[in-house]
């Protein structure tokens, strides 16, 4: 159930309503939009009759959702979602960049790569003090020490921290050094992980899994968001399929079908997405023009020698040559407004069709 | 690296081995097998020099292991490994029949349930009180509840139980309640859970994720047995494809190729490999006929009205019906030794050469 | 739109709704069954109506049809169909086995494998004259003279030819010296193709696609019966996945699928559906466990000489000790009429159900 | 074998080598390069020795083959090659659109989706005459009178017309009426229209197939290319994975990939490649972006009543509106001659090596 107030409802409907469904037993979601706020409600395990809601103050209507997800919905929000991480924020229209190693390795590999992604403008770092491997004998990460050389990085250089955490312990870690929690694909679906993050207050980045369908990618989101936690940032970084000369394949096709379904911000990885240095240009390129507010892009001073996924990261100086043209291109694609900026393009419109067919 | 002990070591040998591992840094697995024991060396980054162990009493040979996987292996134990659970044991040449809800629902559901597995003469139960569900909204399980009653169903009708966990916390419970814990599909690459489960004192059941090569299944056995639990069980669930007459395409030929390179015992879920009632006694058959050690099967007595998976749950008159089929193709199949209890079928051996490419 | 007769409909009340479907520029398609006979009707683009029919003498029922296919469903006919192959018969209750190698290579190559599956009691030969090969410089197939070989194969052995062709020419010219034309997998959906091979006299063995859903299967073999050829045996071969231990991933559920919506016999091919010589009793086993007709193996004399395929084919020896395995195996499964024999094993009817639900 | 020659090598020292081959029994393929000429040597099934070659004149090196293609590839020809068709080219540094319905339904329909496509400055109409369905009851085409209407098109509106064939009747008829004969994704296989097709005399546009890795793709042209036809186009349309928000998963990452391998072009097709309207301008954008020479799109002037495909053509509203933004960006990308004038982005060189891989 969503319950729609109207433009002029104030802050004490909006507490009635809340009121009420606390009341019921469920849980309310307030999000405050543009124009007016949409409250969700979860919790119900059946349907919640719109009577108790569409008779109170402010209330302009209460939709039933029969869609699985509420709280990433353009239903309820129909504006794009900012997100706020550290001291600059995603999805408001600039490029965001997330550059970095794959694995925190050294003070010396974190420094001479940070100085790199500050020199280009990137406003974001990443690197991994958890690292999930396949195999328990590869590299599992430095830990809290990673963290914590992750924290003198900001110090230093003014990036935002993006880092990986894979239990309830390394979300706590995370939340105290870094700036934004990253769950990654193969957790997309670690439930009790979603939970614990949804109880964390930092926002946090959700990759999608290697075998997630759209409707599970959303719904891991749901998790986090059902929790209380709204700051969610979506990663496409490439599903598991029979073709072989990309480790993954990147589905950008899922931007438009987020963007139509989702408030929610979307970046792109095509580093693990492809997993060959050579194809992270071509990959970074069509992820913007396929409509994502960013990227997030491994880089390592010495790819050769890197503990983990050398394959794919590019030298500082590749980073920094396709930044520039990275950049150039988003301004072209943003500057009248047609792609990433508008939720979907002009020219294509139906957004209120779409949004309807969800309740 | 693997230490192969002579048939004629003696304890004593054994433990000097194991301390000359330990003096190096890293850590010793013995397996002992039917006419030698074998020592698996983890933690090591790069290669083990094997001057350190060849000239030790009682070591045959010492042998580098270039797959990833090194406990798992036909190499470290070239027999078929017997997992105990509870009072019974998987994997030792009788049919395992592990059937039950997919959800602990209530006391009268379960008890129903129980008595007709009982009957059938299966020896383990399943049940979950801790579900890993797609919505948030979905239900969730009882949780600590729904272990107490799974406890009573093994006072009541002698039944092992098989539950899952999904975090420390679950598996700590599960330890405590249970006879076995399950790993499911979705966390099968949940490293931090698979180090837990290491911990434990109770067998593993290690579900196959959807998108989990046969690689990455073994490996991550090999993360719990990495920390020292020895006692897994490998289970087929389907895979994620294009394909959609079924949920999931259960991927049958992974059963000879985990004989081929693994000495653990795999069973076949051909509930949620399918989906689908209508489908369960056909994939029942088959994965027999591929050569499982057994099945893991969902019962209901109301599948119409199961809070969790009722699509793909049998009647217990099914089930019943179904077991006496299932009993009786599994003995054709093995009393003349041609199929599961032989790790390989008698016409196509090559079982060392396929070992000797391991290492 | 299927017209279904009384039972006690006589040859002149069928001739006379044929005569009124071609009257309204359609095409009647007759297929008796046990105790009615049923009359389908193709070429319609939009729906008839049913008043045309339903006062006709002898008319039991007018079915508006909803599924895309019609002449393979078990609305038209409930029992399984029977095809006749040379001298025998596929679908008819006993095991189907047709072996032979990949493809014809010389005469000694051919004869000295023949003898071995004439041997085991084999009813049905396999091998390519024209050979679909993934690279232009591979080896094509010896073309006619091979068919030339494969017809002594019949004069000597009393076994019946199932060869594969590829175009129209093709055709004709396995029709000329074959009992039985096969469809590869890589022409599923070549459309040209199957039309041709429904306007052939002799009967198609059509393999699924490597990407084909269950409805594009079936959708394949309704092209070759909507053009009058209505004996068509399918054949489950294995899908391509993302699974890399074994060459395709053998999708063994859809044999209960088929058997729910269709009436035409399916087998299976352990050969192509693993790649692997070592999975394929395993395979072949489990084929048959799941309810299939029979079995399609590559046999050859000396496998590590083939010209194709050698990895996933049996040496004489390994395919007659597979077959004595798989022959007791087939009686096991099948003397309580359990499995194959009935469309839909005896636990789980609902048969009905499904057939209404395509209508 | 390939046989470089020198850049100073005459005419004659071409025809010599040319000679060499063919009295060899093999066939040669001569493909002129900006400074020297290339020869491959197909049709010999094991090695040939290159002392046959390397003492020829003008003759600089011969090189053995290890991959499965030789026409297709960088090594033969370094720089990109250029495909006539009609009065335009593909792959010479312009932007190639190829726009039109799916379908040929009537000349009212064709004109006045040309007249878009004219009025756009597109050089290229497409539009099928025999459409391979997926059922042989949906609408077929219209067959040879499709063809004149389309032959009217370029007459009336100058534009060169692609059109599918799907048998060898086909290719002749198309090869009469078209100026470009489209293998489809079905078809990529095929391997007798392969070879029909590569004894045409109009280019060849080459879908990849639904299920094909890179290397089958390659391969389905370089079966083309063998018989001698050279002008050959390649399409990625969407390869078939589980996910279900997009009729089929736009692979963009084969973009970068066969950039690296072959000198063929490679467009897009985001209309069969999502299936959908609305996602079909941010995978046109991503396409160019990830360095294609151009598109294949579906226009109809009124989707909802087109006999084929109506949900994923756009309006001629909307596509002259995207026709423009997609102009504007291409020569955005390509002006700095960073994507897809250059075979590689010049940071991401290694050419040489990745040529040298494949020999």
């Amino acid at each position: 159930m969503l319950i729609v107030m109207r433009s002029d409802a104030g802050p004490g409907d909006i507490e009635r309503v809340l009121a009420v469904v606390e009341r019921l037993g469920f849980r309310g979601h307030a999000m405050p939009g543009e124009s007016r706020t949409a409250i969700g409600i979860t919790g119900n395990e059946g349907s919640i009759d719109p009577a108790n809601f569409e008779n109170l103050p402010g209330v302009a209507e209460a939709i039933r959702v029969t869609k699985p997800y509420k709280l990433i919905s353009r239903d309820l929000r129909s504006e794009k979602s900012i997100v706020q991480v550290g001291t600059s924020s995603i999805g408001d229209g600039s490029m965001t960049m997330i550059a970095g190693p794959c694995a925190v390795e050294s003070r010396e590999q974190l420094f001479e790569t940070a100085e790199a992604v500050a020199a280009s403008g990137a406003k974001f770092f990443r690197g991994g003090a958890f690292k999930p491997r396949t195999s328990p004998y590869a590299f599992q990460g430095l830990g809290e020490d990673g963290l914590k050389l992750l924290a003198e990085v900001r110090e230093e250089f003014g990036l935002n921290i993006v880092t990986e955490a894979m239990d309830e312990k390394g979300i706590e870690l995370v939340a105290k050094y870094g700036d934004c929690i990253q769950i990654g694909a193969r957790n997309m679906q670690n439930f009790a992980l979603l939970k614990y993050a949804g109880q964390a207050n930092k926002p946090i980045l959700l990759k999608r899994g290697l075998s997630a369908t759209l409707d599970e990618f959303l719904l891991a989101a749901e998790y986090v968001m059902s929790e209380g936690n709204y700051q969610v940032i979506l990663c496409e970084r490439g599903i598991r399929t029979f073709a072989d000369h990309a480790r993954n394949t990147l589905d950008l096709s899922v931007i438009p079908a987020v963007r139509r379904i989702s408030h929610l911000p979307i970046i792109v990885d095509p580093s693990h997405g492809t997993g060959h240095n050579y194809m992270v240009d071509a990959m970074a390129r069509a992820g913007l023009a396929a409509g994502a507010d960013g990227l997030i892009i491994e880089v390592h001073p010495k790819p050769s020698v890197a503990l983990c996924d050398g394959a794919q990261a590019l030298t500082t100086e590749q980073y920094l040559a396709l930044y520039d043209q990275l950049d150039r291109l988003y301004q072209a694609l943003n500057e009248k407004g047609e792609v990433a900026a508008s939720p979907v393009s002009p020219a294509f419109t139906g957004v209120t069709t779409a949004a309807r067919e969800l309740s």
